[in-house]
């Protein structure tokens, strides 16, 4: 029997990702790790608006949410660094979407937010 | 001269993007206007979990960057309506990127946010 493929209803899907990003620095904290930059005192120069509390809090979150792993070196001094997981890495072209969006609107944006 | 294309970098880009869907309701009220739900005692009952004030507020903000208008019709009652502007459509592509993506990982991410 020729089953008629719906259109797939995306709210719940767009629902799930809202859920998983919701926080301030969240998108920031996966470029930024997925660009090289692990390390806690990295991730919180390249995004110094945010307080350590706060950008540890989200850290938490995405590990929580599986997009994320915290390593801890057995090394003396501690050394601890970030990394994606493979649900991490999934969402890097969709990170990279939203980024290209702003950048092929750079002009009109940007009028908005001048410093 | 051939002129090496650089990589764009894309920081910029995604900054631009945070700024404009900074809030946590406005790509939910995007996508509910994209799909027909233009009033806004529709959009508080398609989002319940936002205040009347909170909608409000990131209305006026998707306004003031240029996503989208506010129609006011020249009748009594009073008859309002939110549309997308062109920016705004330009966002819908996007966001349904965002939206497969949770759509595609929907049982990995569903373990994680049972109610």
């Amino acid at each position: 029997m020729y089953e008629k493929k719906l259109p797939v209803n995306l709210d719940c899907g767009l629902h799930l990702f809202l859920q998983v990003v919701q926080g301030k620095w969240k998108i920031n904290l996966l470029w930024a790790i997925h660009s090289g930059i692990k390390r806690p005192g990295e991730l919180q120069r390249k995004i110094p608006n945010a307080t350590r509390r706060v950008l540890d809090a989200q850290l938490g979150q995405l590990i929580e949410h599986g997009l994320i792993n915290k390593v801890v070196f057995d090394q003396l001094p501690l050394k601890v660094e970030y990394e994606l997981t493979g649900l991490g890495e999934s969402l890097i072209p969709v990170i990279e979407v939203t980024a290209q969006w702003g950048e092929d609107h750079r002009n009109e944006l940007e009028q908005f937010f001048k410093a």
